[in-house]
C-alpha cells in the first residue's frame, strides 16, 4: 500500500455516517497536517458513505467539486469523519463531511467542514480548456530539496512528494521572488502512486504558497478552499500552476490549475488565505 | 424600503437558528428564483444569527466568503433559513445555512446549503489587485431591455437591475457571440439601492450566463458557487466581468470579478455550472 493510501485509510466508526482514521506527522507542513491530505481523507469518507448505497456504488464515483472551510489546524493523531448525504441526483450526488479531533480534554474539535458533489468523469470530452504552461522538463527544474533548510525543517509533507519547480518561479528560494504572484512545477507522489480524482485535491494544495513569490514568507493559512475536478488524470507527472492577483486586508486568493501528462486540464481551485506577518528573524 | 431589501427580509422562525422569508416571482430567471438572491437571503439569515450574539454583533459584520451548493430550484413562495454557528474566531466567524421550501405535500425540500465566513472589512487597504476592464461608459453600453424577447420573457429578474453590457461582449444577443467566453457590463439595482457586501453576492451571479458568449443558449444551472468579498463597495455603478476557460463533460466554470465605482476590486467568484442542450427551436 502506498503511503498516501495508508494516510487516507479509514475504519468504520460508530454509525453509517462515521469513519475514523489517523493523521501522521509525516504529512505536516508548518504546525498543521497538510490541508490537501485532510480534504482527500474527507472526500474518501464521503465517497465511502455514498458507495454504501447500492444504487450509488458504481455511479457517482468521482469527486467533482469540494468546498472546504478550515477552522482549526489538524494535528497528528486520530480523527473522526462524519458524513451526511444531502441529495442523490441524476448527474451528481452531494453531501457534507466534517473532520474532528479530540482536544486534550477529549472533546471533539472541528478541524474542517466541507460540502462536496460526486459525479462520474468517465470519458469526459474536453471542448475548451486553459493551455498548460510552458516549463522546462522535470530534470531541469528545481527539486524541493533545494529549498532553504529552515523551510524544509517544517515541511515533512514535501518529503512525500516529488516536486520540481520551474526555475523561473523558484527565485524566492534564493531570496529573489519574481513578485508576479505565480508558481509552477511538476508534481508526483514520491512513492510512485499514480494520481486519481481524489488525489487531485491534495495536488491542488501541495505546492509552496504562491505568497512566497510575492516575498511574503509568513504563514498563509487556508480559510476556504474550493476545487473543481474536471477529468480523471492520466498516469504520470502532473503540471501545477499557481497564481494570485488580489491581496489586501490580510487576505489573498491562490488559484491553482493542474494538467495531466497528456496536457488535459484535470482540476482547478481557488482558495482564500490569510496573510500573516513573517516570523521575526526568519 | 428597496425591493431588494424587501426580497431578503426575514422574520423570526421557530428557534434561534430559524428565520423565514418569501421569494417573489419578480426575482425569477428561467424556472427558478435567481441564485444570487437565494445566497443574499441566506447570508442575511446567517449574519442575523451571528449578530444575535452580543459579542459578535458589531464585530464580524461583512460576509467574506461563501460556498453554496444548489440542489433544487427555488420557487416563488415561503422559505425557511436554518443556520448554525460553527466557530467564532479572532478574524472570522464561520457558519452554515440551509434554505428549504415546502413541497406540495408539505415536506421541507432543501434548495441550497452553504458554508460562509463573516469578518470585518472596515478600512481594507488594497496592496495588489486585478485591473478593472476597459469598457465604454454605461450610456454607450447595451441595456438588458435589448435582449431577445424570448429571453426577457423568462427573466423578470433582469427588470430589478440596471445592467449595461459592453457591446464587445453583447454580440450573442444579436446571434454573434464572440466565442471568447467573456462578458462584462455595468450593474446597479434599478431601485437605486446602493451596494453593500451582501449585495455583492447577488451581483456576482446577476449577468446573463457567460455560456451565451460561447453560443451555448441552453440552461446552465449553478451547481456550486463560491464568492470572496474583499472590500466594502463604494456607492455607484459596479463593473462586473465574467470569463470561462474550461468546458467539457457537460460542465464549465464561470469566473466573475467586480470593481466598485472607485476602481477597487471588491469581490470575485467562481461557479461550476452544468451545460444543458439549448431548447429545440429556441
Amino acid at each position: 500500500m502506498s503511503e498516501y493510501d495508508d494516510a487516507i485509510r479509514l475504519a468504520p466508526g460508530s454509525g453509517a455516517d462515521q469513519r475514523t482514521g489517523t493523521f501522521h506527522a509525516d504529512w505536516m507542513i508548518g504546525n498543521a497536517v497538510n490541508g490537501g491530505l485532510v480534504m482527500a481523507a474527507a472526500l474518501t469518507a464521503l465517497g465511502e458513505h455514498l458507495a454504501a448505497d447500492p444504487a450509488e456504488a458504481t455511479r457517482h464515483v468521482d469527486p467533482v467539486v469540494l468546498s472546504a472551510y478550515f477552522m482549526t489546524a489538524s494535528q497528528p493523531g486520530p480523527f473522526t469523519a462524519t458524513t451526511e448525504v444531502m441529495r442523490c441526483g441524476r448527474a451528481l450526488s452531494t453531501g457534507q463531511v466534517s473532520i474532528a479531533q479530540p482536544s486534550a480534554e477529549g472533546e471533539a474539535v472541528e478541524r474542517m467542514r466541507a460540502i462536496a458533489s460526486f459525479g462520474n468523469l468517465d470519458d469526459v470530452e474536453v471542448q475548451r480548456q486553459s493551455d498548460p504552461p510552458d516549463m522546462p522538463p522535470p530534470e531541469q527544474c528545481v527539486g524541493a530539496d533545494q529549498a532553504p533548510p529552515d523551510f524544509l525543517a517544517h515541511a515533512r509533507f514535501l518529503e512525500r512528494l516529488d516536486l520540481r519547480l520551474d526555475p523561473a518561479t523558484a527565485g524566492w528560494a534564493m531570496g529573489r521572488p519574481s513578485m508576479q504572484g505565480v508558481m509552477r512545477g511538476w508534481l508526483r507522489l514520491r512513492d510512485g502512486r499514480e494520481p486519481d480524482t481524489t488525489l487531485l485535491l491534495l495536488a491542488l494544495d501541495a505546492l509552496p504558497p504562491v505568497a512566497f513569490d510575492l516575498g511574503l514568507f509568513g504563514w498563509t493559512p487556508t480559510l476556504e478552499f474550493t476545487g473543481h475536478v474536471r477529468r480523471r488524470p492520466a498516469p504520470g507527472w502532473l503540471r501545477v500552476a499557481l497564481s494570485s492577483e488580489n491581496l489586501g486586508g490580510g487576505m489573498m486568493e491562490e488559484d491553482a490549475r493542474i494538467w495531466d501528462s497528456t496536457g488535459a486540464l484535470v482540476a482547478q481551485s481557488r482558495q482564500l488565505c490569510g496573510v500573516r506577518p513573517a516570523p521575526a528573524g526568519g
